[in-house]
């Protein structure tokens, strides 16, 4: 398939690295021109804008930080919608809002154009090594013909419904879970410290209780407190929550763990942990319990 | 060795069986004779009462349902401090509050006696098959002198400290991780049922993520919505979360997930689910999002 | 002056009669005419839209329900702004986002007009009765040209800061503060409840400690469960509290309490009471420990 | 009548020495003998322990720091219990848990003496000028026995129930209705410092709305950020929450701002305020915020 790949952070260079060696003819477009000629040398085309990558695309894939990302690269001038064919399919794998989802079927609906939302799951070395999981939803038949895709740039992917939105709220969710988990180590850890347990002695039982590799590696981190480099920044974090909140306010569903994390994550903000990993909700916590955060 | 075993639940059962077939010597009491008796046929010798039981043994376990029972089982007339012998230990395998461990210390030093904390992770069946996690905390030579009996009851023995307190500060952290990800999960799983997307679908999600036995376990009892029978009975995960929250306030440090999660769990008490699974505070969440529970 | 007043629901009604008592000369409008209509007859002049109501006018004033609103009669088409003099003042009485009110700040501005926020504190009688709380909010000599307006509507006038935003802060803050009271109040009546404790006997207590209006008007109400009709809907109130927690984001300020009113209005969206009175949240409460709401 | 009062710190001074005024015959026992000896020369009898103050005596009223203190007062080797006379009355004044309060009633019936909760909302100062708000609970007949002791040392009195601990439940949930102001008035104002607006313009505003000297006072001192000295110290309003939030567990009545205020209050003591005013619990909050405290 022809694909045109918009978006090459630490997490879109790596999946665009795995359409292009799965055969696609894949164009690629990126704000700064660096990460897109690392790519050229690997087959893929570079275009001058996304309008220009998607001309003539069978499917073009949007890998940006929010919304206000996304809305522009697909609306602005010389964006997506201007040039995707009739029948070609914009799928958009970047976390973003419910509402947007919604925003995306219907503006894409209105020029004869596909959407599909198929947001991943995994940190950029499970997108460079083709391990992510991918969450679409949208029209069968249009989930169908992108399976190809999507099995180029992840190991296993899950239909979440046929409407694209719920594909980003089965996304939002996942985040949350993990985003409960950090609180909760977070909270554990403190009491513990101030207990005089030794922090390794209590990952270690719950590496035993839960065998997780997604407990293994966070509650390293936070065992340690090495809070930076960040792998997923806090502000980043701090995002998702206000969009899993914002999913949950459109279904009329409180999610009192979730306000308790974006509350958390958002005093992390306040007190300068913007680019820390969002792992750092621990600091917080850890100073609310007098400690050195 | 020489051992006293106290409470013949569904826990204690599994746990007094393995000490047997490990080969020690094991006096059983319990406070309904019926299932001191099935272990009769196995070689366990049946004591009239908690000082029977304890009489010349080594070491004298006791497996309660909390505080109030092992309160009552050590101290009361017959109980187990009456009759153990100097240098003999108490270890204490209940979920049990941390402050009844530091006076179950104090007091059995003031009587020569010696006491440990080695609560455990695992349910029933894990007890049973010799899976269970056990959590030690005491003076370096009393642990490494019951050893042998810890190995006999479980896969791992972890040591949490040489104050037995924190042994039980562990395990309550513990059960709090396992509490979180419940009300993590029972969110989750209401917004997505009012978006209409299928929990199985999001639950396979988490089982990729995750890849945790827990995860995989609790997530199919809140899809499924079948509390019944418990595993774990509410009421006693909201003892848990009392014991947390206490454990929290003598190291002065505050749970504000412990604190919901406690209130999420006394919500279901006031709505009648006391006996059902204590991942039920799924129903609590759910019918906050105006759904049946 | 010459005042534009757009708006006419149970608030602004009070608010433009006291206009005209005032002696001022006003041109109203309002989406459904009959409301235009009743304010006729005691001198109101009737304009088509709001634009022709804005012509020539010293002041407009808006008093909507939403920002939704705000921004379709002042941007949309025969909107305020498209009328509004050079130098003219915008005042919004409307309760509203920090976010839209810096928008009009930079849109009225760059059309040489000028802007002004002044939401009010009072339920209808008193806008009728003239005893509204006016917080007023933008630049010294704006603020100073429109003081005999206040004085019309109000029987005290604060000034909030001199950017515009500042008002809609400190007026979501003391509709916070009323929220709280209320939360405050469920959950104390229905742990009384619970306890077989009269909720009057506390509310006499509660009457005689705080010595507040306020506390004797709504604790009645949440008393005697009296929640139809409704002074301030649910609805609404939610809104101020998703609105309270956007202001608090932008400040990078975690409000912990706000989340838990905002959640526990939600569950009340989600049990069917939009349009009852706010203080229902107390119902969700009261469901939450087991009793009828 | 025959009073005997016991615990003459800055509450119980006030409220003795108003005793005496009224014409009623008062012995005093105080742990530190000072504080008897100034109302010695007010017409005060010293009595050398509790068991001392209460011989002969018709009511014995404690007004004590805590559970413990009321206990060890009551129950300890000369103790009130052990000489107050059949049909005499225990009235306890102090903030005490409604458990004990049921404790208290249960012993003294035991003993054929009669027991009253009888705690009272007010500050040092309003003890001393008898405007204390008394609010009692037990049987009709002993409560009206004790109208004149309540006349005595209040501006008005209010009776809650038959059963003594609903009094006291009163109380704590009075306590917990003035702690969720202050939790408010934290967030309000640490939101809005950190917009730039003068809090003393947010206090004018809500000191309108509210028209409450309850928030005039609290208000004020958390605007001006002077916690000390403290009038009501924040280890005395922590354990009030904890209170509070354990006679919500008896009734099963979930508390989630009480747990809230509970979880800040805590942080504060960890943070090194126990001896400031609970009104510090604003520091807390602001600190969340990334404000100084």
């Amino acid at each position: 398939m022809r694909v045109a790949f918009i978006g090459l952070g630490r997490m879109g260079s790596g999946m665009a690295r795995n359409l292009l060696r799965a055969g696609h003819q894949v164009d690629v477009f990126n704000r700064s021109a660096e990460k897109a000629e690392a790519l050229a040398s690997e087959g893929a085309r570079i275009a001058g804008s996304p309008a220009d990558a998607c001309r003539d695309c069978h499917a073009a894939i949007t890998m940006l930080a929010d919304d206000a990302a996304v809305e522009s690269v697909v609306f602005g001038s010389r964006g997506v919608a201007s040039t995707l064919e009739q029948d070609a399919v914009h799928i958009s794998s970047s976390t973003i809002s419910t509402a947007l989802a919604r925003r995306l079927d219907v503006e894409h609906l209105k020029r004869g154009q596909r959407y599909l939302s198929a947001p991943v799951f995994g940190r950029p070395e499970a997108a460079e090594s083709k391990k992510l999981i991918v969450v679409a939803a949208g029209p069968d038949e249009t989930v169908e013909r992108c399976d190809a895709l999507f099995d180029a740039i992840g190991r296993q992917t899950f239909v979440a419904g046929r409407e694209p939105w719920q594909a980003n709220a089965v996304k939002l969710c996942g985040n949350f879970m993990i985003a409960a988990m950090l609180e909760a180590f977070g909270e554990a850890f403190a009491t513990l410290r101030k207990g005089a347990i030794d922090p390794h002695l209590f990952l270690n039982v719950m590496n035993t209780l839960f065998a997780s590799p997604v407990y293994a590696n966070y509650g390293r981190i936070v065992a340690d407190r090495e809070f930076e480099p960040a792998g997923f920044a806090l502000k980043l974090g701090l995002k998702d929550a206000r969009l899993v909140l914002a999913a949950a306010e459109e279904c009329e569903s409180p999610m009192p763990l979730a306000s308790l994390i974006h509350d958390h994550l958002l005093a992390g903000m306040a007190q300068g942990q913007a680019e820390m990993d969002w792992s750092s909700v621990a600091k917080v916590v850890a100073r609310n319990s007098g400690l050195e955060g």
